[in-house]
């Protein structure tokens, strides 16, 4: 790709442990990436439930209403992405071009097309070929078995480090493994950011509960993060559960009393991914942390961090190790959320720059320039009015971005 | 400023008629910009009325909240402008400021001190010192009277260049002038963009039907505009009549047969002064006038076309002169408002790009790839669901930009 490893990037892919039940391979169809493995297979022993959230796009992609459907079924026997072609805005023909490609799988392991997974990512608006995919997958289960960084570089487009992370429930002398793997988020050619994570683990779990449990995941993970604001076609985050972990009893009901350890674990899971997205944000020179408190409500409180992590004002003035608070009153006035200027306090890691509608008394330029050469910067917002808060994780928008986006065909 | 004039800029500064009973004054303090004119004093004869909209930001400026209040009364007889300090998030200290100088004003003309209209852009979040204003207001009254350019080179910030535009109101054979000035939108120091535009007219006309004309008019002028998706806390627009064009009935009512005619010459000074501050936008290199047409009501149209006019993605790739229509599906998707992928078409100019869901048949990416080399661009959308239509203007997101906001400190 000619990119740089993010400077954000953590030192290495994660020592992941097998989960049970789970099978990978990878392969390449040499279209757009080379010799680089682009196509991922993860089989799964029968009896594998899966939980999965999809983008709120109104123009989904179609692997994505695919999903959306085959998620009906009790259960799920694998899971196939490709990279390079998103799928996306393809019409009949794209919708085709995954019923075939889940076809062939079931064929092959002799269950419904419904229980087989699909996601892509790359181009959109380009019908994407089954064929290539076809003839990848019609050797990879002869082949060796992958591991989990293969398969996280195969499902990579512009990524330029491969994401991993895990966690691991313990239930007396019992554990369970829960690996994930991510995608995202960077383009070199004309096709949309997307984000597409998946998450393996061998507890035993029934569907409703895991679903339940990925969607409440999600809220403090990645659906809260940005890069620029841009929200894909093709995002999905997908969990399964071969249920193989030994010794452990299965989780059947929201009532359990592991339901929370369990969700923490598969929590950590997703929080880390996510964060690694955010670490290999296009262009990003800096991890930001934007945490609102005293809004009327938690959801006013995301909003109004949205609104900072997303300004470009707020993004740019970051890149260029400004501490312009006055961009933050900007990003906290125009969110639209209850808010009241006289009550407004505004901190850099722990220095307060702004309280009661002004400027700190204890206002340093030099110790706010000084804080803002870190790589990592945690903006703190108190709005005063009440007891909501919320967190969103985001990166700033250095020349990078423009040139990743912007100068590669002019 | 350092700053080149936008390649987008008008040829040169308009020719503008004179208003009777509009006296300018212009100065400077020599606090930030040397010998550049900084204050802007329009003296209103009696009789003058005042009409304004200003920021929805719930972080308002001191001179914003000023004017909101003072616009209650029934005339108006001064404006203050002064470039350097936006006198935001300032606290007390800012509302003292701004009552001393209307106090001034005031006391020199002999009126009320609401009777003055204030408005400041800059730096935020540094008190303003009222005494340098206060001394240049002073002296100005006793000075040559300044013509409109002046006026608008006075309420600069990092503007490329002065904007001002007129239209004439024809009634039998009389006229009323109409001629508008503005600022915005740039910054090369830590402060936010400030857009303030003001518009002088001698039509007689009441206060009620001149409020409501503006009203009326910045919702296709300055509000279908957007540089950077970032609010200030300071965006005014005033309209001030003095009344004394010659041989015009006072338009008092809605139901005036002439309404319609004198609203829309108002709103081509206010459309024409939006599209100006777009061309300044800052780093911009391309015009872009996104227009959607078949949503479900003007209001979603809109939506959808603001989500596409502040995407990223999409300014960057108008930037690289890529026909990126993928990225304006994506904008489509993540606008939140209803739309069918299978009904969607994409025109960028006369060229067809995408239609039914999928690349048109028609599609041709040497011609796509031609038209993204003008500097106007026009990007059509239609949704298919129904009869609602939307009209945004904005720039491309540049490398421009990024230094402009962020590299000025690093």
């Amino acid at each position: 790709m000619g990119l740089d490893v993010s400077p954000l990037a953590p030192q290495s892919f994660p020592e992941l442990g097998e989960v049970a039940g789970v099978n990978l391979f990878v392969g390449a169809t040499g279209e757009t990436y080379g010799d680089r493995v682009n196509v991922l297979l993860a089989q799964f022993d029968s009896g594998t439930i899966a939980a999965g959230v999809f983008t709120q796009s109104r123009c989904a992609s179609a692997p994505v209403e695919w999903c959306r459907v085959a998620l009906a079924q009790a259960h799920c026997r694998a899971l196939v992405v490709n990279a390079g072609n998103a799928n996306a805005f393809s019409g009949k023909q794209g919708a085709l071009a995954v019923d075939s490609i889940a076809s062939h799988i079931a064929r092959e392991t002799g269950c419904a097309a419904e229980e087989i997974m699909l996601a892509s990512t790359g181009v959109s608006g380009e019908p994407l070929n089954a064929q290539p995919v076809l003839d990848v997958l019609s050797a990879l289960s002869e082949g060796a078995r992958a591991k989990y960084l293969d398969a996280a570089v195969a499902i990579g487009t512009t990524d330029t480090f491969a994401k991993g992370a895990q966690a691991v429930f313990f239930d007396d002398g019992a554990q369970a493994n829960i690996v994930g793997i991510a995608k995202g988020s960077g383009m070199i050619q004309p096709d949309m950011a997307t984000m597409l994570s998946f998450i393996f683990t061998d507890m035993p779990i029934t569907k409703p509960v895991l679903q339940n449990l990925l969607e409440a995941g999600v809220q403090t993970s990645f659906n809260a993060i940005t890069v620029d604001s841009d929200t894909s076609t093709s995002d999905t985050c997908m969990v399964f559960s071969t249920g193989q972990a030994k010794g452990i009893a299965p989780i059947v009901s929201m009532d359990d009393p592991r339901v929370e350890a369990f969700g923490k674990a598969l929590g950590d899971v997703l929080f880390d991914l996510a964060m690694q997205v955010v670490r290999d944000g296009e262009g990003a020179s800096k991890f930001i942390e934007v945490e609102v408190t005293g809004a009327v409500s938690d959801a006013s409180a995301k909003t109004v961090a949205r609104s900072i992590a997303n300004s470009p004002l707020v993004k740019t003035a970051i890149a260029g190790e400004d501490a312009n608070w006055g961009r933050v009153v900007m990003a906290v006035g125009k969110a639209g959320e209850p808010a009241n200027r006289d009550r407004l306090s505004i901190r850099f890691g722990e220095l307060t720059l702004a309280e009661n509608g002004l400027r700190s008394p204890s206002y340093s330029e030099e110790l706010a320039s000084a804080y803002m050469k870190n790589s990592e910067l945690k903006i703190s917002v108190d709005l005063g009015m009440g007891q909501g808060c919320g967190t969103i994780y985001t990166c700033d928008l250095t020349h990078g971005y423009i040139s990743i986006n912007g100068d590669y065909r002019s």
